[in-house]
């Protein structure tokens, strides 16, 4: 499923190719977040046009509206949100930690209520898997315990100890046809807990790996920490994906570190309040200074709303409250992720990563409200 | 300007061919409504891919913001909003007496504070001309007064001589380069003032003439009275506008009254609220009954979200509060109105519009609720 093409001399950069039935993937890869069947804001053409490969679904979300029933009767995910490449689906055990204001963790799973209604629901490694098979997707995580940042080093072990009890268990489930299974690391920051759980994990044999409890809250050196205490754990032979980052900046951080895959809600989540990503940091559209710029978000940008509209008419849109204004700055942001990684594989494959990643950090001028925002528990549907 | 193709046999119907200098408009056509430089939730793309063929603009939200200053720098409003094809820019009369709070009335025009923040502002036949000259619309619109549908005869009749003086005025200030002008015939229900003020905006000698006071919240009967109290003093020879109208099923008996062009907030108003056009009349599309349609919202439909997408999605994304949802269905409605002006022309060629009509008629069931969002005041921008 995985080939490993290149390893980059500088770092541990690597740039590789995840084989799917609906597709190929080049890697390092950005996935944008479609976490109730829809990307924010973007609609599947606009998605393909700025060459996203590969997109999220979130069991727990799916699961609660539109519920199963209608998933099934559609034939699956792909065809009820008419996506024909790749999805991989979350397993909701994230959603479930976060979200769900009652629970109690059984060993079976998690009984909890809708953070909407407040209807009993259950999920458990049994039940994540059984939806994601329904849904289809192309790639399922495993139903994991995700823990908060601020957890005692007991309450980080209890969790370990529920992940990969409950990996195993995935690990028997029946899957769609053709779907892979990936396994997740927890840990948090400790070292010696992340060793122990990728151990565990990889001795599972899942088709690839994610670093998770990460972008739960925590500051970002804790975050490259739990990132760098696992990847000497995973096989080099297989996709790592670090799971909900993060900023363009991190992300070429995450790569020098090892890390294939990432998925964020950032790019379309802070384009609703009208903050563009460049390869400088972030601008407010909005702000006064924008007023009467008539040149795109980004110089030489080559998305779809840099190739049409001015700053000018975005920030008037923004202002006035006009849909297209956060779509266009959705689509600008999107595309900003994903070119992001078409950069960097190129740099990989020209031997030029270390330099490109030495740039790129001087350059990037890191905003302290974007990085609180990836933080932010969206209840309700995150991305 | 205007070409008169064909005229009907079973009605007063029309086709005919206006022709500007950045394209040409088949008529009878529906115009998209871009009140603040943008038609709600869609872009130019999928504008154009629907077949739209001119859109309009408004001269006191554009005024309002962005500013003239920007319109200006960025070199007129098509440039500024990225629209290569016509424009017609409404002169602001309307909303000036719908919207603005307070106000007084001059001779030289309408002293009035802002909706948005109270800013006393002054819109009257030069400014409103001189504003339309620097959006460099294709169309403008005179200045008019615009009474309310409850107006007394006496307020009526002084309306009506206000408009005149103020048209014979406009007709006089300087215009953008191939900018045409078109005069507005008001007189509320009163035959005898709509007779009196045609003859004297003929006179004047326009490229087209509209029909005002008509979307002010009265009754269906009353707007078709001023419509055919308006059309038999008009000239053959140039293009009717009926402002502001209306459901399907209305512009279908107004092109069969004669009228070539219209513009109407509804495609777009009430998609965000759900609401889906069909030829049968609309439909909720978070309705229960599409909980599991995997059909498309109209069989058959050519439109950008019919091909893609179904009921069952739709009502999902809809639901959930997903802008994909309230976009596709504003695709699919704008879509249907400009197709019903596709079909009309097609039948006025063929000769069958009268069988067309009639069959309208009698399969379309008008939503009362629609017909009272048509009429509503939408503060802080139109469409």
């Amino acid at each position: 499923m995985f080939e490993l093409l290149t390893t980059d001399g500088s770092s541990k950069a690597r740039l590789g190719r995840l084989t799917t039935s609906r597709g190929v993937i080049d890697t390092p890869v950005f996935m944008p977040v479609g976490t109730q069947g829809s990307v924010k804001a973007l609609d599947p053409r606009e998605l393909q046009e700025m060459g996203t490969r590969i997109i999220l679904g979130n069991t727990y979300h799916l699961h609660i509206r539109p519920g199963l029933d209608i998933l099934r009767q559609a034939g699956g995910l792909h065809r009820f949100i008419n996506w024909p490449l790749p999805i991989l689906t979350d397993s909701g055990g994230f959603q479930v930690f976060s979200l769900a204001s009652i629970r109690k963790i059984k060993e079976p799973g998690v009984e909890f209520r809708s953070h909407l209604d407040g209807t009993l629901l259950f999920l458990g490694p049994k039940e994540a898997m059984e939806i994601q098979r329904l849904l289809g997707s192309d790639i399922a995580m495993v139903f994991d315990d995700c823990p908060p940042h601020t957890g005692t080093p007991a309450e980080v072990r209890a969790a370990v100890e529920r992940t990969m009890r409950w990996a195993a268990e995935c690990r028997e489930q029946p899957r769609a046809e053709g779907q892979a299974v990936f396994g997740i690391v927890q840990g948090g920051s400790h070292a010696e807990l992340r060793e122990e759980c990728a151990k565990a994990i990889v001795a599972m044999q899942f088709e690839g790996y994610a670093i998770g409890g990460v972008s739960v809250g925590e500051p970002e050196a804790e975050m490259m920490k739990a990132v760098e205490h696992t990847v000497p754990f995973l096989p080099e032979n297989q996709p790592r994906y670090a799971m909900g980052l993060g900023t363009p900046a991190q992300l070429v951080e995450l790569v020098a570190r090892g890390v294939d895959m990432f998925d964020c809600v950032l790019p379309t989540r802070v384009a609703r309040n009208g903050t563009a990503f460049t390869a400088k940091g972030t601008i407010s559209i909005k702000a006064g200074f924008n007023k009467a710029d008539l040149g795109p978000i980004e110089e030489g940008c080559q998305c779809f709303a840099c190739r049409n509209f001015s700053r000018a008419y975005l920030r008037h849109l923004l202002n006035v409250g006009e849909i297209l204004g956060l779509r266009m700055v959705s689509v600008h942001n999107s595309y900003m992720f994903i070119k992001l990684m078409e950069d960097i594989r190129a740099h990989i494959t020209a031997g030029t990563f270390g330099d490109f990643r030495r740039d790129y950090a001087a350059n990037y001028v890191p905003s302290e409200k974007v990085l609180a925002a990836r933080g932010e528990t969206a209840v309700g549907g995150a991305g």
